[in-house]
């Protein structure tokens, strides 16, 4: 068993799965879960997924072997504040944040000396669904996880969060603070900005008549992501701020350029670029 | 039976799927298929699709009922060249292209008063995949099909048309023409042309690293489209070129919006329209 204990703040999707993952296969006795919403708390001990949950963080956190941080972003400066007190010299603290440059700057400026003990993370994994009413043991199967260690951690702690990934069924990897929100942004974070434009300027022509009904399957893939939770998202894009719209101008470049060959009706200069693309495209499946 | 005979001109998923449906419900005896490749009708025979092909265009089209045009749009001038002088008094011609209005102009432009007897069609179905192998016989169960009557249509053919779709498990809507050029560029050329630039813009980031490995299932909904047939996809944007251009420019004033909001630091407005769109893209669920 990999841990006696793991406090888990925040108890959604990612904070519940890793925690139904955890039970199933064995590796964690007592799973204490701590949030903002008592109703989804004791959501969280009904539906079985955590064994105890308590307003008061001291005894949520109390002789954890872990900490897991999965909470909105936005969240995570107070979380560290409350933490802080809490944590005891042989503590791990981890997160599952989807940025890491901003989050290790709070981490460094609130938990001082503790730092060392934080080992950032943060799973490849999610659904366009939210709360731990959708969270299930097998989100992490098969997924990435990419950690991004710091200078002062120990390679024997960054092993124990590599091994609760793992224990979920995740494979880990290393990756640079920068790097990790420079991908992200472009894989993850602009994809969701896309989508949520799409539906935005499309809700408004549906004003006018039935665009939606219209919509196929690509648009609906396309498009699920859109639904995904807005405070997570919200903090996602000002987290990760800097990355993000330079990226966003980069692609606007990209769109750009399809503009221009549709304009300029260069037929053989869209099939050429949509024959590239289709290539890397299918690299992926 | 609907159709002792039907012709389809390409025979690729949308053609492919069409035979496949006409004949597994026993609507159509004898299903004739002419295309530009060889090898592809050779395939078509082989995996039953169609009962007869020919390169020559007079034996396919001779005593069909209904001739249904499936290539792509930039073909379309030469199949109505083609098909013109092979028409019969009492035979219908329908097509299945993504776009209408160029469509229809170069059908009034080539097949004078054969007109009437052409009755446009888009079937609001597809995969990103393509060829007569992708093809199967429930591509269009449950799906719509949109048809665009001209002024000079009967009633009569109009109902057939619409019988040879509801055969393949289709609902079968009327729209105006330039209506649905304007709801399916919004619904379907769009979301093509952003996936299509996002795969383009991270394709030149990856030479940089392993960008797409760190993709999650979000990321390969929301570019599946972007491995669709170069070819039909050219051709769509080209035809329907000036409602694309326009929905592109509109599309960029909303990426804009989410531009400034996370520019200004706006968590409170980037929540707001995170939370309206969420709204109405669960509507489509």
């Amino acid at each position: 068993m990999l841990f006696k204990k793991i406090a888990i703040i925040g108890i959604g999707l990612i904070g519940g799965s890793v925690a139904r993952a955890l039970k199933a296969n064995s590796q964690c006795k007592i799973i204490s879960g701590f949030g903002r919403n008592p109703d989804n708390l004791k959501k969280a001990m009904d539906l079985g997924v955590i064994d105890h949950c308590s307003d008061d963080i001291r005894t949520v956190v109390a002789d954890a072997d872990i900490i897991l941080i999965a909470t909105p972003l936005a969240t995570y400066r107070s979380v560290f504040e409350l933490i802080k007190p809490c944590i005891g010299d042989n503590m791990l603290i981890t997160d599952a944040g989807s940025e890491k440059g901003s989050v290790i700057k709070s981490a460094r400026e609130i938990l001082g000396d503790r730092i060392k003990q934080f080992i950032p993370g943060h799973p490849i994994a999610g659904t366009e669904k939210s709360g731990v009413e959708s969270s299930f043991k097998e989100l992490y199967e098969d997924h990435l996880v990419i950690l991004t260690p710091l200078p002062e951690n120990s390679e024997q702690d960054i092993d124990q969060v590599t091994r609760m990934w793992e224990a979920c069924g995740a494979d880990v990897v290393t990756l640079g603070i920068e790097y990790h929100d420079k991908v992200l942004a472009a894989t993850s974070h602009l994809p969701h900005v896309l989508a949520y434009a799409l539906v935005d300027c499309l809700a408004d022509m549906e004003e006018e008549g039935d665009v939606f009904k219209f919509s196929a399957g690509g648009f609906r893939d396309f498009t699920r992501i859109a639904a995904s939770n807005p405070e997570m998202w919200a903090d996602i894009c000002l987290a990760n701020k800097d990355q993000l719209l330079q990226l966003i101008d980069q692609y606007s470049q990209y769109l750009e350029k399809i503009y221009k060959l549709i304009s300029d009706n260069d037929r053989a200069g869209l099939m050429e670029l949509f024959i590239r693309v289709k290539q890397t495209r299918e690299k992926l499946n």
